[in-house]
């Protein structure tokens, strides 16, 4: 019997998220992400997932200056990024590659954990101005994790609305149970190798249009209706040709994916303070009329808005393009990665299932001159 | 239920090969690994792995130049090679680290299958040559896969004996069911990211410890007995002390490993070619006692002569000093894991196992400033 994609197969125990799909429940570090993402810095919530309860101030402060003081660009990435900004075209996946190239030489500086997840931004932030036909910027020690890294794309501090709904994002995005990047970091941490080994395996995976790197159709969807009066006609034309509506429905959870109310939140008000509510406005409004009309079209399917659709929003008002999504989800889940492969050190077994061999048994040699031509 | 280390899950379907530990068979593309191994060339192999038969004349010699054309090294990628030479000492884990740094790089040129392979040992041999304090050698066209790779490493081309005994031992090595380091590559493969990314995952779980990253103590153990008269002695005192024999005993083989022989035979040849049968001798000889002295401690446990002992006989023998065995157990692996990938790429459903949630729910969140100091 081949569990093909391993579902339902247990392969580790964890204490750092539990994914709760029936009951719309996500639980990160023993708090419910409802309660813990709109409130925490991405500092205290990557300290949470390593070390098992929130920092107290002095070890938060500490903490945030070890993350600060390694985020410069790890040595020859820079040649590098420069390399990858000329030779691609700003596609969504050439920023992953990117990433992934460059995070592969944190190994020839510090590798310490702090350092993985510090300079994580700075290759995504230096990579994406290199696009822009932009210098890459220095980090700013003054500033955190999100604040900083908005600051390295843009070239100014961002005002705390700004920073707070890129952290909520960050804390929505931290952790979710054995997906397949973090299950590719265990594996290769179950060998006994290398964090950084681990991380960049695990940036590998994150790409994959299945996994984390094919966002966007929400926005676009958004973008199509362009005025609230045409929701329902759009979505109707749509459903009536039988076309998916992008981001709604979710493979695990069967209610309101529980990010997306944090995430609605943290939308609202960093529009709000922006002036500019009409987006805002009129992605609640397409939300509203889809969920309705899913349930016209697909009764009893409990079809929900799904995380994609808030990240899009949070992210699209942050001012991201849309390649910078699926790089923006490796800046957060890289804590994630980094306490999943934590864990596996701590009891570790080295990750090796069985293969079903279906092929034949009994060829027999033949010379290259007996081969034909 | 958690299946630790998903021993004897299944995981996929597979037509590439098939580990037989009971009855000490090993079978690549539907041939016995003794029937394929010391005939076929590098090139054979990957064509019967990729293609699922073995190449006509006219497809060898077009697969044959296509790997060719592939060898030179990606862009970017000898200044990085440099920085790892000037900045790691010379350990088992370093030439890894560099392999997976330069191998990430090839994204940014052709990154089809052939230029893969092709290019794995030309950053190898490079890295090896700047650790040696010597510049990197182009590589040659009218040598093969095996041959280039020894001339790359010495700058001469090597006897035929030698190429055998190294195409040899490749295709020993080129593919053994679900190991870790392939797994990690169908993981990553499963999330449709790119082949590139899976590979240089797959490079990170072999550097481990665990998996293909710590070789050498066979060979050691030969070192220190030094002459033949001193093998039972030697033995003796280590088997008294409760030590294991490095390169005796096996996880899958219960019976003799099938590579075992296949290579035992190939490193007699190449040692009687150079005339050299001392170093040969002696390792017969401490094998042959080893396995005496094995059932006479541990009656009934059936260990045998394990794969290790016969590549670092082989590998030793083509010149190869200890840290180069792992990066030339990637040289022969990365055509296994390519066949995975596309193997994986063909009935494809993302790898996604469940985590068991062991940690506590109910935390309620405390602001920083009652958290104390």
């Amino acid at each position: 019997m081949v569990d093909a994609g391993l579902a339902g197969v247990v392969a580790a125990e964890t204490r750092l998220s539990h994914v709760d799909g029936e009951r719309g429940e996500l639980i990160i570090g023993a708090f419910r992400v409802g309660d813990l993402a709109p409130r925490a810095t991405f500092e205290e919530v990557t300290w949470l997932l390593w070390h098992g309860d929130l920092p107290t101030r002095r070890e938060l402060t500490t903490f945030t200056a070890a993350l600060a003081a390694e985020r410069a660009l790890p040595d020859g990435a820079l040649p590098l990024l420069r390399q990858c900004a000329a030779g691609a075209p700003n596609t969504v996946a050439a920023p992953m590659d990117a990433l992934r190239i460059a995070a592969g030489t944190i190994s020839l500086a510090s590798a310490r954990p702090e350092a993985i997840v510090a300079r994580v931004p700075t290759i995504v932030a230096a990579f994406w101005r290199l696009g822009c036909g932009l210098e890459p910027l220095a980090p700013r020690a003054d500033l955190d994790h999100a604040a900083n890294f908005l600051y390295m794309l843009s070239g100014e501090a961002p005002d705390p609305e700004r920073t707070r709904a890129l952290q909520t994002y960050l804390n929505t995005a931290i952790d979710h149970g054995l997906n397949a990047s973090t299950f590719t970091c265990r594996v290769i941490t179950s060998t006994g190798s290398d964090l950084v080994s681990a991380v960049v395996g695990a940036i590998g995976a994150l790409k994959g249009p299945l996994h984390g790197g094919a966002p966007g159709p929400a926005l676009d969807m958004v973008f199509e209706i362009g005025e609230a009066a045409r929701a329902e006609a759009v979505l109707r034309r749509k459903l009536d040709a039988g076309e998916k509506l992008m981001g709604f429905g979710h493979r695990v959870y069967r209610v309101r994916d529980p990010r997306a109310d944090v995430l609605a939140a943290a939308a609202e008000r960093m529009y709000a303070r922006a002036g500019d509510q009409a987006f805002y406005q009129l992605a609640r409004r397409v939300e509203t009329e889809a969920l309705r009309l899913l349930e016209e079209y697909k009764p009893g399917r409990r079809l929900q808005t799904n995380v994609e659709f808030y990240t899009a929003l949070v992210l699209h008002g942050l001012g991201f393009d849309v390649p910078l999504f699926t790089p923006t989800f490796a800046i957060a889940r890289v804590s994630g990665w980094i306490a999943h492969a934590i864990e596996q050190q701590r009891a570790n077994r080295i990750i090796r299932p069985q293969a079903d061999y279906v092929g034949p048994r009994d060829r027999t040699w033949v010379p290259l001159e007996q081969r034909g031509d």
